[in-house]
């Protein structure tokens, strides 16, 4: 059985040989080769190169024995493809020229020509199929909140004050924001399951910034709708631990867990949950975790090892290597 | 009613006159009084000293009809006060100089003097309850897991991966360190309501990065026994939503809730959960958001209003002072 396989028979509820890994960031700062690159290329140059962002996603191919690749981009090229002024700073992080917190400024963005605008993902999704067939590809999108959390406050933030503001304060603004974003992260996803991705993945980074019931409110519609109009399987990842149950009901595929939410929470589809600390704590720790949780999975098959946010920077390969192994030892 | 017995009414669980209010971090730099005491003393100093502790204390009592004040003083007080070396850099935020990870650097933490060494803060107890007898006042302390994530990492950080690490890969050492940093809170918490503290509030900022099986194991049986050797009324915040049920077991008098957490969630004695965020919405919004939290709660009165975290340094005084009102307005 291919990890393409072993994954898609996961995320359409059935067994697979043994569960399936891959992990989220696996392309990324922890791995020398990838530092190697981008001494040489700037972050957003990287990102519209779908030869680099091919070599790049297949940097951890190499090494470990993975199920999935997921394409090299970022979340915040969509609200840029739609006109908003986007820079990296280094050491800084994301931040856009102005923030937008009007309903004219929401109207203003353009999103008809969008996947025109965003060939270049399209192309690495293409390139990235074609030189990895056996391996799941995951395309992904920001989640609509996600992104207006960056365009609202202007910039990366702790808790996105002024983001949450503006849902109280011109509420009808916020909606009109939300829902031209949720469009076109309809539009950028279908694109990229077009181009060949097997599986799509939405990011709500900061979703858990909202109590349930806000999230009920201001995300739900926009996810619920994500998952009906994109083709193929869906996973959605939510960062926090107080979501689960509003995440459970929104037509997913398969649910990505954060690092809060205790396994044994959760029925159905999952994927995730490992604390990218582990990987910080040593093989033999990171055997015996593994082997802990997979007492805890029982039998339970449809579930994608992975962990519960990013890699972790200052995380080494070799820890990488011996998470991937432990999985492949208990199946 | 003062609004001292009306908050010690409903920490026993018994109605008050209209439900008392005060906000989390309501002495602070929002307020152009203190940063004016701030621009002659840099922060340690602020806190070493009883009489500007008092001072910027009493600062929001002159402006708004609140309840309760806190004593003005650093979470990190306590570490230091056991030896760590704490500094605090401008736009850094705290370190300290060698990280704590082996169970002998635990024990070098030396807590037996520590309530003489910390002289300072209840000496600001006592100014302060002779200045504001009408007003509960509360003491309070970082709860040992959050000073553990400092004392682990050596700084700040978004997600204590090295802390989280040490409890895998050397949870006897992580064991002792909780340990110690329990016994050195509960004889703070003690020394401040024999100073005249009529309740004391632990902050657990960081229980939030654990998931509900991991906080069980490593914060529960501490957070418990703080509750039950401390005498006088507790109360817990955690920053997170998904540990209500965890939190909601240890003996606390009252759970001040983080923003993320819904009203209709918890029963009980609580506190909080108002989103630091509303406060930049305006008064019109501040005051709807307020009646409709009023009917939220229902005849509910053992509840003391307050945010879900700390007020945001860009908050104007006008804003606290509209929500204060709408407030007393809904009772």
């Amino acid at each position: 059985m291919t990890g393409r396989t072993r994954v898609l028979r996961v995320l359409a509820g059935k067994s697979p040989d043994h569960r399936p890994v891959w992990l989220m960031r696996q392309a990324g700062r922890f791995l020398p080769e990838y530092r190697a690159v981008r001494a040489n290329h700037g972050f957003l140059e990287l990102v519209r190169s779908p030869a680099l962002c091919t070599e790049v996603a297949l940097q951890p191919l190499r090494r470990f024995d993975l199920d999935a690749t997921i394409v090299f981009s970022d979340i915040l090229v969509v609200p840029e493809a739609m006109g908003a002024d986007l820079r990296f700073v280094a050491g800084d992080g994301p931040s856009f020229g102005e923030p937008i917190r009007t309903a004219a400024a929401a109207d203003a963005l353009d999103g008809a020509g969008l996947t025109d605008r965003l060939g270049y993902v399209y192309e690495a999704v293409r390139s990235l199929r074609a030189a990895a067939p056996e391996h799941a590809l995951y395309g992904f999108a920001g989640s609509p909140w996600t992104l207006y959390c960056y365009l609202v406050q202007g910039e990366g933030s702790d808790g996105f004050p002024e983001a949450k503001a503006l849902l109280l304060r011109e509420p009808a603004a916020a909606r009109r924001l939300l829902d031209r974003l949720t469009d076109a992260v309809i539009a950028h996803l279908r694109a990229q399951v077009e181009a060949g991705a097997d599986v799509v993945q939405v990011f709500d980074s900061w979703g858990g910034l909202l109590s349930p019931a806000a999230y009920r409110e201001w995300c739900a519609p926009g996810l619920a709708r994500i998952a009906a109009e994109v083709p193929g399987p869906t996973v959605l990842y939510v960062r926090g631990g107080h979501l689960v149950e509003e995440t459970g009901r929104l037509g997913y595929a398969g649910l990505s867990l954060h690092d809060t939410v205790d396994l044994d929470r959760v029925a159905g589809v999952t994927q995730g949950n490992v604390d990218p600390a582990l990987l910080l704590a040593g093989p033999d720790v990171v055997r015996a975790d593994v082997r802990r949780r997979a007492a805890q999975l029982g039998g339970r098959r449809t579930h994608v090892w992975n962990l519960g946010h990013g890699v972790l920077p200052g995380t080494s390969p070799e820890a990488v290597g011996a998470f991937v192994a432990a999985v492949r030892e208990v199946g």
